[in-house]
């Protein structure tokens, strides 16, 4: 597998024009070489170039990690001593002859700490943003990705299952997480979630982003609760909205909304079309019903091995879909200090149309 | 709690002599404002002065965090096509007349993503490395952040002894490891835990960092578990060795000599001596008995809201220990292809010496 993205890789380079691309630890270096390393005060670079092998500076006690690799790649391990550091990235460097070259990296995932490094390195010449040459294999998965990510929503819907029970009023979001954190676990996913899932009752629904808190749910609440498992690497991504003990019918009236947005933005999903339709659709629909001011985000973004990447559905992205592309499809509306809703279901483009991975019913549930 | 830490951060940024500290999410926000925000493809930045309350630039979709905020902040918030966003960052930087300033970063936090817009506004002037600038406030836990990382030891303890039952031949580490996360959510951590657990047995634990694998346990290995709890946002981290089935002699003997290490380790602990003194403590009962070589890292590293802070017990730090800091100390032997032993305790150093949080047995026990 990481050799023929070690291939795809050199000729994306190629194309690419720059002389090498240096990562650090994250999703990207994952994807290519398979090496995972916590983000620590320790820095780990990785320089690839289109002709040779792939070059790591890492931690002497990191080097088990290069044990039985099924590529060539050149270690230069340092030890524990700051001060020492300096030394090994600069005969990195040299062994591959970088200094002064064009030595691109990936703005969201580069740290100040490893850039230093390339920067001295690099010298006065620039290191552009080099996003596109990884993500453009990325954004297409195999059929072993969408496999892993299939899985990925099986487990997600199986641990939320399990988890509605302890949904009803008097129970804190918080606890509903944690229940549903252990869900995810006992059905299969890995440990280290793609996102801690996000349970918002009532007012703090009307959050996109809201962290559980020590709220109890109360009846007439609405719960938002997005969540998603990992398996494989590769994640899933979901958001199912609930009433508790009883729906009014304002309630009922905007998840009816927000429900027939998720159906557009879905059915827009096909090759060929823009990133922008599936956005349009979504958000045509609850502009239509005269809540477009509070749909406050964009309909959805890739995911894959992150729970945000590559393609990303907004209404000005005139990126076309192609087949291997996956992402969510999420509208929302959410009225400030009173309620939330989002609907979100994972959806991969293939040849002829899309595929949708999750069908975890999406009518309001009345749930306590 | 936030505001005092505000007013504090003044006092440090007056003395390091910046015109501005500017971080992007992350623990030293978290802790200085109570925000939190994923790292994504959005950037947030948070520019913090001497003289003025601190200003931050987010996506529109995160405003709610802003709500009931106990102090003042002034906020820049962008719409979601990334083309608009320079003007967000321009105008917050022109709100603090940060142009040309000084403006300092934390390189092991900051992004590309975020110091692309920091570089834009600081223009030709550098920005020097300020981690400092946070760090000498976290660096000493106040009596509520000591009770919760207490608490998270109790946690993370408590959890571990629910997992022992789990542990024997034929279970694989990857299992050890789900159930363990599992008890550690049950016994009331925080859903995100500092670092994932790390099981590793036999051959596996001879590699410090490793993560668990579908290896199942076998007679006659050791098993290393390296785990820890969050709770009100501060972490632990433990490490206790096993052995499956049965011990023989050679196991025995490095683990006694790990066992003896640790406690020399944590009785070196005391305020007035350097961080040196921990390590070299430590280290020396590892070389008299002849494994030297076989202990990689470094003795231990500071903990609070990260798995890994300041300071750090290096032979070459020689910065002293202060009431209020709080450390691992965590010897280890790994022996490459065959077992490791690694024994992690929690230290928090006090006006006369040091309390040890964590006191779960430390001597081999036999499991399965």
């Amino acid at each position: 597998m990481n050799i023929s993205r070690l291939s795809a890789l050199s000729a994306s380079l190629h194309a690419s024009g720059l002389d090498a691309l240096a990562l650090n630890p994250g999703p990207s270096l994952a994807y290519l070489t398979g090496l995972r390393f916590h983000l620590s005060e320790r820095p780990v670079l990785t320089f690839f170039t289109a002709d040779r092998p792939p070059v790591i500076v890492l931690p002497e006690l990191e080097m088990l990690k290069l044990v039985g690799l099924p590529y060539e790649i050149k270690a230069f391990p340092y030890p524990e001593n700051p001060l020492e550091w300096d030394g090994y990235f600069k005969a990195a460097a040299s062994f591959l002859s970088l200094e002064g070259r064009q030595i691109g990296v990936e703005p969201r995932a580069m740290r100040i700490l490893e850039f230093g490094f390339i920067k001295k390195i690099a010298g006065e010449t620039e290191c552009p943003d080099a996003s596109a040459v990884v993500s453009r294999l990325r954004v297409h998965k195999d059929a072993g990705e969408v496999a892993a990510m299939r899985k990925a929503v099986q487990v997600a819907q199986e641990a939320l299952q399990a988890t509605l029970p302890s949904i009803q009023a008097g129970v804190t979001e918080e606890a509903i997480a944690a229940e549903l954190f252990v869900q995810l676990l006992r059905h299969g996913s890995q440990p280290e979630l793609p996102f801690a899932p996000i349970v918002s009752g009532g007012s703090n629904g009307a959050n996109p982003h809201a962290v559980p808190s020590g709220r109890k749910l109360q009846c007439g609440d609405l719960l938002v609760v997005d969540w998603g498992a990992a398996v494989d690497g590769m994640i899933s991504d979901l958001t199912r909205t609930y009433a508790v003990c009883e729906a009014g019918p304002g309630l009922q009236k905007i998840h009816r909304i927000v429900q027939e947005a998720n159906a557009a933005g879905r059915a827009a999903a096909r090759p060929g079309e823009p990133c922008s339709a599936v956005d349009r659709a979504a958000r045509g629909v609850i502009e239509k019903a005269g809540y477009g001011e509070y749909f406050t985000h964009r309909t959805g973004h890739g995911i894959g091995m992150e729970a945000h990447e590559e393609p990303y559905m907004r209404g000005d992205n005139e990126q076309p879909m192609e087949p291997g592309m996956a992402f969510t499809v999420e509208p929302g509306i959410y009225l400030p200090g009173r309620n939330g809703v989002r609907i979100e279901d994972n959806v991969v483009i293939t040849e002829q149309g899309a595929e949708c991975l999750s069908d975890m019913p999406r009518e309001l549930k009345v749930l306590g």
